[in-house]
């Protein structure tokens, strides 16, 4: 695969979940991402791809066959990293349910803070994929899903948590750390701190926590 | 303004809040909500969505003048109906702030399992909102923010809730019940009233209610 469509799911150092700079995306994707946050996926055309690369179309199209292969290149991207954070961040702390949502939850908040239009195309473009990479981005999204449903599901077992029905309260949680992308600016009254520390409350609250 | 285009803002009689037929949209912006939550608003032309409403272009100008128009009297009315389902749902009960919110939150859940493109192509579209357009927009999407914030702040004065953040907690509520829209199939295997009853219950416990 040439050098600007590739990317490889990249295990974080242990105690790089927490930090963000620029996202580091080939400049296709991008300029793709700017696109579709702005337009829409159906609004977007491989032309506009090119322009906010700096390519030229047959340029785009040496690295990607299609529109349709771009959209599912970037949420793949977006899974990845997220997926990617998730891990380091559990990785980093002792096996108790607790720990493990804690840092899970802040984890998932942070992200949504600071990769909001890669938060926005991801949940407003599934819609656009095919149904073969609607399957696939799916499942990167159903794996994140089911880390927080297995840790919320281990806490009851070990009293840490106590909700009766674990699945709905792990969607929950997902929902309130994925709805901060929609609200959360950079300038906003709430420093990301503060957030983590206040949404942390919500969410051991839907699960039964202390 | 044309038959076609008015929307009223209607008062729902007190007990109808609960009860979801098909949407009654004037045609126009039924065409236009399934275009646009298909291939988003810029990847709809006004032919798209004149042919989906058995119209001819000039037939869609002679009640809009514009693409804008559409959208904008589009999420206006699907402001309109949550409002009004809303203020229906809490002139149901009495002034407790336990029964209001426990009212106001199962009225957004079920709007929102009910009215899922409407909600999709409200959250998604904002952007396209001309400046003034959007701010319109927004002031009906605050004005249903500030209704929970009410409640909840109501509720920590008389001792039903307690969260020392009720505009936080208030946040999160919404976002829970507008997240049911992402996920919530007819199909599913939820029941619609073990849905709110679930729901609910996570709801109480983000405002630290019991």
């Amino acid at each position: 695969m040439p050098d600007d469509s590739s990317h490889d799911p990249q295990e974080l150092p242990h105690d790089d979940w927490r930090s963000y700079g620029p996202p580091q995306l080939p400049r296709v994707l991008e300029s793709a991402l700017s696109a579709f946050a702005e337009q829409g996926y159906h609004g977007t055309s491989i032309r506009d791809i090119a322009g906010g690369a700096g390519l030229s179309v047959p340029g785009v199209y040496h690295h990607y066959r299609s529109k349709q292969e771009i959209l599912l290149a970037l949420m793949v991207s977006v899974m990845d990293e997220l997926l990617s954070r998730s891990r380091a961040a559990l990785a980093s702390v002792s096996d108790r349910p607790e720990d493990r949502f804690d840092v899970l939850v802040e984890s998932l908040l942070r992200f949504h803070m600071f990769r909001r239009s890669q938060a926005f195309v991801a949940s407003s473009e599934i819609r656009s994929l095919d149904a073969e990479n609607r399957d696939r981005y799916v499942r990167l999204r159903d794996e994140q899903q089911q880390m927080i449903t297995d840790i919320v599901s281990a806490g009851c077992v070990s009293g840490d948590f106590a909700t009766a029905y674990p699945e709905d309260a792990a969607r929950a949680v997902a929902t309130l750390c994925v709805g901060v992308a929609s609200w959360y600016r950079d300038d906003g009254p709430l420093q990301p701190d503060q957030l983590v520390r206040r949404h942390l409350g919500l969410a051991r609250a839907l699960v039964g926590g202390t």
